[in-house]
């Protein structure tokens, strides 16, 4: 799989960074979706496999895997949601907040399988490699776990949803998950009719794109001018309209 | 780059899964293997570009990416670094000491590119879609991220490590950041030697690799033995042992 070349022994082929890029840009938080198609165990296998070779602080692998299929489960899970995104709609101001009810945010109980990710803070003892000046670091952890599922799951063709609007503690109830644990992702996950060539809220007018050479800086914070970086800049302008506009992806 | 099948008419092809799990499976926590190289424009910005592209709850987007290349910044990173590690080795128990104290845990002084990608917590305004009920969420999506743009990085060969060991504050002012941005991840990029077949504190005998099975839940917190998911937890068990024992990925 391995291609020698004068930039790296390491790199892949061309064809293989495509696939990789593919993954990375077509990847989409998806609400509406999902097929009702049952998830076949193998590619199941495969997907969990992917999160648990996530990179984890002192290698501690802090993450549990709920899935869910009882529908009664998920309609606790969904009545938690509900109410959550009750109150959450009543916090935008007025311009946003009919928007915002408009939307699909979740699809709890269209996906035929939910998977809570959690975290166990304590899974290797109090003092962790890596989390001794840090302590989010097992959370974050297990985001990498989410990312690494999701990035698999989209070469499956399978889509994920990541449903965020819940109090923290009726959703460890509907799930039975004790408190010190965190349920640091609860994703729908499914077939798809198609993945959106776009996000979902930029699509709507949400929010757009950032231009990414704007969020680049040079040895020090807010340093974006530095001499010999145009070039970085104006590639990363350039590869930027082919995604955006031309839906090219790198290779 | 679609392959319609009976599972998922959005699956990629075998080869294109292939290489995603390849990426996702042999990617490393890089931290002694660095070579001098410089990296090319174009690799750094496809890198970026895969990071900006991560899910971000209510698209806010709300990363930076601080490229680091002085030396003298790199210095003082480095003894930011020094002084949180001399304080974690004192942590830990007296039979973990010394093995902590013997293993290489940064590359920053080796590595051509040191990278920090911070969160702004304020980057969309108060109220974030997505973000209402669970504030950590915009660290989560800048994690994502960072496990984008580390996955891409193993595709094109380059190597990327995650230090940790810095008292936050320390870290922020090496950088110039300011207090209120969250310094997310600090990391070590360079063309390698090597990959490392495992990662580090696997081999070390730090800890080992859990049995993926016993993370998996049914329906409920603690659930391990539902009937009808005996097939999933053997299929669990035996991609387990193609990967540990045979090396051989999924595809």
């Amino acid at each position: 799989m391995e291609k020698p070349s004068a930039a790296s022994a390491h790199a892949f082929t061309a064809e293989e960074r495509a696939a990789v890029y593919h993954a990375i840009f077509s990847r989409r938080d998806v609400r509406g979706q999902f097929l009702p198609d049952p998830i076949d165990d193998d590619l199941l296998a495969r997907v969990l496999m992917a999160a648990h070779h996530a990179p984890s602080v002192g290698f501690m692998q802090p993450w549990n895997f709920l899935l869910v299929r009882s529908p009664a489960v998920k309609q606790r899970v969904h009545d938690a949601f509900a109410q959550a995104n009750a109150e959450a709609a009543l916090m935008f101001p007025d311009e946003k907040r009919e928007l915002y009810s408009q939307m699909k945010l979740q699809g709890i109980l269209d996906a035929p399988l939910n998977l809570c990710i959690t975290c166990d803070r304590s899974r290797s003892g109090p003092v962790v490699l890596g989390r001794t000046h840090i302590p989010t670091m097992d959370l974050y952890s297990t985001v990498c776990a989410v990312q690494n599922l999701w990035l698999a799951a989209r070469a499956e063709g399978l889509g994920v949803g990541w449903v965020s609007i819940f109090h923290e503690t009726a959703l460890q109830d509907a799930l039975g998950i004790p408190h010190e644990i965190v349920p640091v992702a609860y994703l729908c996950l499914g077939h798809v009719s198609h993945f959106n060539e776009k996000p979902e809220l930029e699509k709507a007018g949400w929010l757009p794109r950032l231009p990414v050479a704007d969020l680049v800086f040079h040895d020090q914070w807010g340093q974006s001018d530095s001499v010999g970086n145009e070039a970085l800049t104006a590639k990363l302008a350039a590869l930027q309209a082919d995604i955006q506009e031309r839906g090219i992806f790198p290779a």
